[in-house]
């Protein structure tokens, strides 16, 4: 299966003519490549795509050097390039002509020095939200963009089986690390989808730790959170807790509560409920186990082209779960100066309403 | 030596002072982390250094969940955390009173969705663009900054020392990619600081190639651009090129012109001279070889918190050199569908108004 971009387009367009909308220039990178299958950081250069909802065009603005890429990358084949002594906001206005009214933008991606050179050059337009209609079409996954996904849990899973090998006592958090994210780039990922989390002992209980020289010691937790994001373009965010040498009992407990409260969030898991509903079946394991005090994240997020997206599965979100949803299930128990537990999955409502697991590898305590 | 963050903030101060600027409000990480020693990358969340100069007062904003991290890591000392829950303009407000009448902001880091913000929270302000003088200061490398320079230089060189013993016939560019990386990691890198770029053959020309699954051959060019992010923060940025196997007359002719190319651009490099200068001395080479239509980029860029700052060297900079710049040079020749060559070092301009040249790896033609 393939990505259909034209549905895409054309779902936008209905959209921005319903709110009556000339122009919309999108230049969210993840946009982009949403939109046109072309997956580019332009930097500080100016890449957008531009539908001209006035006469049903589409146009894709890229930095020169990337022109060669983007023709044979993006769906969007009408490419305007731009090299380095050219003003994209002139180019924008010779294309668009200066009467543009309504303009629709990405607010939380476009700088004030770009609206500023935007208001020069359309000096009649006002300037409207689109993130919201954009946002309402990346969280409905399709089936296809579903292959891409469980490849980049594939992946991920192939590393962790192969990086736990490597484990011994004496090893480092940061060693660890490397040999992780060579593993990624040996089973074909483009790379880390987000930091690689790698802590231990005690330092795994903090929220936001990262790997350092600690060595791993005789009985450890082991909490390795970390994903891929795939040559394709599309990221997995996978975690599971190890013990290493020997396993205390309370440790065994604190494991086995919070696999629990992932599988009863797995279980919880479908569409026509309240997304809240996920975060309050897992949490209220951990809570009915006298350990609530020690869970204080949300226990999911979406997640795609991009490791954090909508939805967010938190103990508020009145928001009624949809066939093709993708998103996280990461309940934990985190004792400062102790240690923490987090199992983390990754959840898909399929066509039927009903939950398919992404992730695979086993959720039974391991002691390496 | 360490960085001096109160002299970073002063003169800042004066700057705000001059332009009767009452508040500058600090977004960008890497200028948060320029003034506090706080490196951290927020992602949507809310983080800002705030100086308050009818006070005279410095507050750093900061995620709750970073709020120990930023306690122990950062020279301002007044910290206001900021839940998920809580409205960070609500706290700005709260902490700045609502008569404030002359903002200052950085404008290419301010989305038009946080500017709206602020409009409705400061409704009597209007705003001004404050990065010219953060960029003028940043400008500026001292010896101290030099030595955090130096030390992301010698993490790369013992890298590519190590990474061109894993080099033989059959390797893809992804799998070197892959040893080059973790090696990073392993010599106490936090990690590359920038996507690294292994290129070999008739790939070595395209100037934003990624690494594939090209295999090398015998008689390949092998580019190798890259650097790495220390955990002190400082990016480093170094491009050799390799024969494999057996180099032929025209390659080997092509090396030398780039190699000489190179040296006559750090030779030029100078205080109280024009930046183009760099550019013109080691375009020159390469136009008298008669490889002029194949050496499209300007010369350098600086680089310091990150991989491109200010200056940036072409040839119609008028700019004046001074002591402090830190910037690359790299010339290079690449032809299309037959390879190409840069040689990339690092220079700085030091307190005698003299270049150091930080890069040491040697640039005779090696055949791997």
């Amino acid at each position: 299966m393939t990505i259909d971009y034209q549905s895409r387009l054309t779902a936008l367009q209905i959209d921005l003519s319903n709110q009556h909308i000339d122009i919309a220039m999108i230049t969210s990178p993840a946009n982009v490549f949403y939109y046109t299958g072309f997956n580019s950081d332009p930097h500080e250069r100016f890449m957008a795509l531009v539908l001209d909802n006035r006469k049903q065009e589409f146009v894709l603005f890229v930095p020169a050097l990337d022109k060669e890429i983007a023709e044979s990358e993006s769906f969007v084949k009408n490419i305007i390039p731009i090299s380095d002594e050219e003003d994209p906001f002139a180019k924008l206005e010779d294309e668009l002509g200066k009467n543009v009214e309504r303009f629709g933008l990405e607010m939380k991606a476009v700088s004030m020095y770009r609206h500023n050179h935007l208001k020069t050059a359309f000096p009649k337009a006002t300037y409207d939200d689109i993130e919201p209609f954009i946002n309402k079409q990346r969280l409905k996954k399709s089936r296809s963009e579903w292959i891409y996904m469980q490849e980049a849990v594939d992946i991920i899973e192939k590393v962790l089986t192969e990086g736990i090998k490597k484990v011994k006592i004496g090893m480092t958090e940061a060693e660890l690390t490397a040999e992780l994210e060579y593993l990624m780039k040996k089973f074909g990922a483009a790379g880390p989808s987000f930091s690689t989390i790698v802590l231990s002992g005690e330092k795994s209980a903090l929220p936001h730790g990262t790997p350092g020289d600690r060595a791993f010691q005789n009985g450890d937790f082991l909490l390795i959170d970390f994903g891929v994001v795939t040559k394709g373009g599309y990221c997995s965010d996978t975690t599971r807790t190890f013990i290493i040498g020997e396993a205390t009992d309370k440790q065994k407990d604190i494991y086995s509560i919070v696999r629990q409260a992932n599988q009863a969030g797995v279980d919880a898991v479908k569409a026509g409920v309240p997304l809240k509903n996920f975060d309050i079946e897992a949490r209220k394991v951990i809570n009915d186990s006298g350990y609530g005090e020690y869970f204080n994240n949300r226990v999911g997020h979406g997640l795609g082209i991009e490791v954090h997206e909508e939805p967010s599965i938190h103990e508020n979100n009145e928001q009624i779960a949809e066939n093709g949803l993708l998103f996280t299930i990461e309940p934990g128990i985190y004792i400062p100066n102790f240690g923490g537990v987090r199992i983390e999955d990754e959840v898909y409502i399929n066509e039927d309403g009903e939950v398919e697991v992404l992730t695979s590898f086993p959720k039974e305590l391991q002691v390496l």
